[in-house]
């Protein structure tokens, strides 16, 4: 990552609200509080590290309203109202000069069938698989072995990373991305026991990824038994998480890494399941609500409440919870005495 | 999903116990009892929700014998022993008719090597590699981009999803299903601490997949130390489970999505282990044994027993001691009060 | 797998302190003590088959120090200070013999840009996708169908398995393992909430994989927001571990299994973390620490420490925790007779 900056430059893509201090450096690089050195761009963006302002060597600091302290000499402070938000947009400034533009065409090598449509924009990369009356939306991108099935819709302005799977049948939307070796479309986990055999539940149905949303790598959404799995507008997964068959999550979730949602469970708009977090099937998640690390979700969650544990309770209960367990051996203890005690007392 | 059935089509594919009502309507459609409509096919597979059966608008509603509802006008209920069994089937057919076979013969693009043996009912997708000494089955299909290691066998039957890898001298069965970008084969984590470096034990044993298994995306199957890894006859197995090392799984088990099996355990037949459940090294689960969601299984497990927890413990002590931790903060304060009443009245 | 070593052979490999017993047998195989038959090497590498040495019918047995037992007839103990080693060690003799080496070169199908440097004494598989800038290492093997993107660079003696992918701009260093599917480089999980949509963070750094590290399958490791996602010179990786963004994991660590670590967070020299952990973000475990299987760990660790559970305390803290909690109904009950106990004796 080679990077050449003025202050100037960065203040009219961050637009701060105020300044303090000034630096005549050029910034050619970006890096936390505590590493950076003369000539980096740094940012407050976790209260945690709130102390490591005083102290840091970069140039020039991206902090909040609210943090008040001033700069070094030949240090300059922008104030800006999401620090890590006004960092993101210098670094989409130098993305843009490191990627190349894809070429639009379809490579060699790629296997595209006859019937399948592809945009004259999109970009087929090498070792791609299109089969038949698949189609591939204008400027979309598929990076390299790709693989998408029969009567598949890739929108446009896709980008779909190597090794991602799309099975047949399934719909993508516009702006979607997809990470390396993530597989959309796969069978559902359904059978029947019958005569000590589990007998296969055809699924039938479709996946279905509608805009602007991202799928980490290694992830697996599986089709619907029938009908759709969905992931709404603007849902954003992490990598390695499991959607069962028939889910359908809203607009605008976040789903962190190695989360699973079990099969015909309901995700609502803007919920937030963190990492590991595995989610019962046939159950409801309303509209906002959160869920801790690890949380084992078993019954219906209500709108906007935060839950954690296993199985995952109220936050603070939990919180409390857990400190209170481990008190367990003394509460035994204590117990044991009250017991002592009251047989003293003449009780029991 | 297009399709088209008359009532009387429907009841010759699920052969119903009996009938209430009857409808004239074309079934051109399969929903849930919520959402359905006129025209579609639903089904009660779920006690949960029985009460819907009333208000749908589905025309045709497969019910189990325990129903006792009445049929709206126009609506029609078959009665069978599995409802979702019988779905099931209604989708089968449908699924016939969906898909293509595959048209036997290796796909320019593939690169099987001189010695491999390919049957010639096998279907080789595009792209796919068939290293020296493999052997591919009747009326296998390798759908794209499938890797088949050196002197691995594939049985008849068997179909194997875009991505799938298979590592050298592993041997799949008959009729094994595996989805895509699973990995079969892969080394054992195994290592020495010898002079502060981690040695690498080699993982020269195979990894055997018999007859029926099915193996859901992204999974990972290591071979053996030595000996064998094996998924044995009929076992089914979700998206992104891992096996380890020298794991003997038996046959007709249910593993969802996420479990993880440490090297060297063994799981008797029909065990069924829930999402994201964890199981430690050299245990054995007994026969028909089941876990709930999350539970992290550190010792053997009997025969027929059902554990839930972390680490798992017997269900329903674990569901009990589920209800009382939340009560863990009013037992400190009675303790609290028991304490102080004890000593009013004289003890301690 | 097939071998044939005289007791003579295998001696010479391991180097033992001592032996007890001989025998005549050719050893033909490997197998567990349990499983063991006339003409098998076997082992005692865990305490837990002790009691199997005195009846396995192996003819060669590798022992600890400390095992005092004496062979039967016919069979031959040999004493090694890590019978675990011992028999790594005659594998490792066995795997050379199994496998051809890869011959130098590029295969034709593989795709390679014109400004990619793949060195001459490379062996570049079927179907692997090289970008422009790359380079590949003396001696380094990618099996087939790897994608390696612009400007990664691939140290030498390296083994990528089929499928795997390496973003652009990713290092490995030399003796690097890769297992089939995994994935290095993907983005980072970072989005700033803007007007109700989550807007990306560009992820514009790197992945960086130092010397001997082994990755295995379907891992998915996520390059850094900005500067460098490390993995520590001979850390250990086993399947379907996520790491996400600007994690800086030390060296001769072993992760294993499906565990997660959060972005941001430094995992120490020589930390052990068991299946299924899951690790927040912006923490530090320090080295050597242990974390047990399932363990949340959502706090700095202390170096050396052992921890387990939900969230992760003191292990034997926790697994004191774990046999208390399983009494928390007799508990309550104890506590309701002390309090009927108090009224009768008038308190309260």
């Amino acid at each position: 990552m080679q990077l050449s900056f003025t202050s100037d430059e960065i203040a009219a893509i961050v637009h701060p609200r105020a300044s303090r201090g000034a630096t005549s450096a050029m910034i050619h690089g970006i890096s936390a509080l505590g590493t950076a050195r003369s000539g980096d761009l740094s940012f407050l963006g976790h209260a945690k590290y709130k102390a490591e302002v005083a102290s840091t060597q970069a140039s020039l600091v991206l902090v909040p309203p609210g943090y008040l302290g001033d700069p070094q000499a030949g240090q300059l402070f922008l104030v800006v109202d999401q620090p890590s938000l006004a960092l993101a947009r210098v670094c989409a400034r130098i993305e843009q000069s490191l990627q190349l533009p894809p070429r639009p065409g379809v490579h060699p090598s790629a296997v595209v069938a006859a019937g399948a449509r592809v945009a004259t924009s999109a970009s087929i990369g090498p070792l791609c698989v299109i089969e038949e009356g698949a189609c591939i939306g204008e400027r979309s991108h598929l990076q390299a072995s790709v693989f998408v099935g029969r009567d598949s819709v890739v929108g446009d302005d896709c980008r779909l990373m190597p090794g991602v799977r799309l099975y047949a049948g399934c719909q993508l939307g516009r702006r979607v991305r997809v990470h390396a070796n993530a597989v959309i479309g796969s069978d559902g986990f359904g059978y029947e026991l019958v005569d000590g055999r589990h007998e296969k539940i055809p699924q039938i149905g479709q996946a279905v990824i509608e805009d602007d949303v991202e799928i980490g790598a290694g992830c697996t959404i599986d089709r619907a038994r029938f009908g759709r799995t969905i992931v709404g507008e603007g849902t954003k997964i992490d990598n390695l998480v499991q959607v069962g068959h028939n889910v359908v999550i809203g607009k605008h979730c976040l789903l962190c890494s190695q989360a699973g949602i079990s099969g015909s469970t309901t995700i609502e708009d803007y919920v937030v399941l963190a990492g590991q977090v595995g989610v019962g099937g046939h159950i409801t998640i309303g509209r906002g609500a959160k869920a801790g690390g690890g949380a084992a979700i078993t019954t219906d969650i209500s709108p906007g409440s935060y839950v954690n544990g296993y199985p995952a309770i109220p936050y603070l209960l939990e919180r409390r919870i857990a400190v209170l367990r481990q008190r367990l051996p003394q509460l035994f203890h204590r117990v044991d005495a009250l017991e002592a005690q009251i047989k003293e007392l003449g009780g029991g």
